[in-house]
């Protein structure tokens, strides 16, 4: 067994509980933020429903992948934590887990394909982390990633297949039920299923009797089929503009969601790109295009939230300025 | 004398006091948010110094201007109110005005140029106001209000030389301080003045040894030449990219930052440009290019803030999405 690694099969569908999640929570709190939850009177006219926005687009690096990437770091015990993680996300888990391992003081380092673009790379390099360049193909970037395990001795931190990385990604929804305790449902969006699943793991818990809603672009819908069938379905090379959802689910995630969560509506493309330029203008706020996915679904009747309070994950707010997806 | 009209003379350099504008705030709370305070620590780097951003940008209609337009729509007595008010504003102070009168359910009529962005249009008239269209020249402008104000018997309310308007505008100073006692400066942007005056005599009444900057583009610098000499000078049609900043100090407003005002940095359109992207991509959230002035002074050496504690008032957030500064 490579030193650090996860023993194969240990753990391999393991879940956390809320008290995980409370643990997490007191965990991160040092090193993340306490985002605050807005409310815009005019998106719950478009919507017809009361709506809670819990800006993680506020958070550290620009994304709720703070919190599982430092739950993560820091529950690593010392001799492991010292040989470092790795990762071969190039997105926001990239940059969280580049983030964490500053705060801790150990190396991360970031597998990435050699066509990665010049902005993510920047991301984070600017946390310190050390860039590991491979072909552009996931058996790459997953040997590249095995290759410095077994060098280094680093532990593998996946972006959403990761008992502690769920259970950090859960402690948003719980700050968001402590601050707006009497939701009717809550809403993120789906990628690999992890903030989905810690949310509804939160949610359910502190809650029986809310409705967890998933929200996925019907271009990516590989979670929505999974989660019907009840068995993995792939997708090979998705075509979305929601960036941060192209992932599938696990084995982890997909059992998350069968036990919790009600209803996975899907949204078009255009409704993404409305919903995400809808809330810049009345929130004003920055988020990404992924973020903008619970909306979509609104807007499109996919999710049965009129009349009811609603709380939503706004998961990130790193975006390329110089291309916005409304311009020509 | 035009019926509601406020008589010529009267009060003509009359300025808030502190209570006027505590006043001002318990009138106008059921009617605005109070905006949060961030910090951010990337931009603290950048500037060396530890700043904390009074978010109206978060504000109803997107600005700071909705203050001081509920408290002079609240402050007017019943029958005055109910023949309605009056402004030749066509950006943010129009559509403040708009939604004050909205609330308290009294007509608003809102002088506007015949070349006048359908965006801008769209803004007020999505309050309810009544717009008349005039010729795009200054006299045209005041010749409707005038005319207005005759017909109708309303009020009319300028955007920044009047004693309601600037309490109402100090009121976001009010909170700044309150949540954040211990500023050692507090930066505001100047066009007419209103808000600088309203922040400046909040923040020497409550805490006499802060230092009040003020913040304007070198290419609209009427304020900052005011403020030198003394005496109100004048500046044709300046060519500013920070469009709410284009009006020249009153009588009125000139006062208050000589009483109170300690300096008046300038800079350049690049540093605005620069400062605004900077907001957008390290705080996500939106500001328009006025508000962003105070930022580029700091990030061109024109204020002392090195290693201070600074306030800054975030002035608005409404942007025209299709037509970004940094775009080609």
């Amino acid at each position: 067994m490579t030193p650090g690694a996860t023993p194969a099969g240990l753990d391999a569908v393991e879940l956390p509980a809320l008290a995980d999640i409370r643990a997490a929570h007191a965990r991160i709190l040092p090193f993340v933020h306490r985002t605050p939850v807005f409310t815009c009177r005019s998106l719950d006219d478009v919507i017809g429903a009361q709506l809670f926005w819990k800006c993680e687009n506020l958070q550290k690096v620009g994304a709720f992948k703070a919190r599982g990437a430092c739950n993560a770091v820091f529950a690593l015990p010392a001799d492991d934590a010292a040989r470092g993680v790795v990762t071969h996300s190039s997105g926001n888990h990239g940059a969280a887990l580049a983030y964490a391992a500053r705060r801790r003081g150990i190396p991360a380092h970031v597998v990435m394909p050699d066509n990665a673009p010049r902005i993510k790379v920047a991301n984070v390099e600017g946390f310190g982390a050390r860039i590991h360049y491979c072909k552009p193909t996931l058996a790459a970037r997953e040997d590249a990633c095995a290759q410095l395990q077994h060098a280094t001795g680093a532990t593998l931190v996946h972006p959403y297949d990761d008992f502690a990385v769920i259970a950090g990604q859960g402690t948003a929804a719980l700050e968001l039920l402590e601050a707006v305790p009497d939701l009717d449902a809550v809403v993120a969006p789906i990628g690999g299923g992890g903030v989905l699943s810690g949310t509804a793991i939160a949610a359910k818990a502190m809650q029986p009797d809310i409705d967890v809603l998933g929200a996925e672009p019907a271009a990516a819908d590989d979670a929505a089929r999974s989660f019907m069938s009840g068995t993995l379905q792939s997708m090979p090379n998705p075509q979305t503009i929601a960036d941060g959802l192209r992932g599938a689910l696990s084995e982890r995630t997909l059992r998350a969601l069968r036990m919790h969560v009600a209803t996975i509506g899907t949204c078009s493309e255009e409704a993404i790109i409305a919903a995400m330029r809808l809330i810049w203008e009345r929130m004003k706020v920055l988020i990404e295009p992924s973020s903008a996915v619970p909306l979509a679904a609104m807007l499109e009747g996919a999710l049965s939230v009129r009349g009811r309070r609603v709380g939503v994950i706004l998961t990130g707010g790193n975006v390329d300025l110089d291309r916005l997806p409304w311009q020509k």
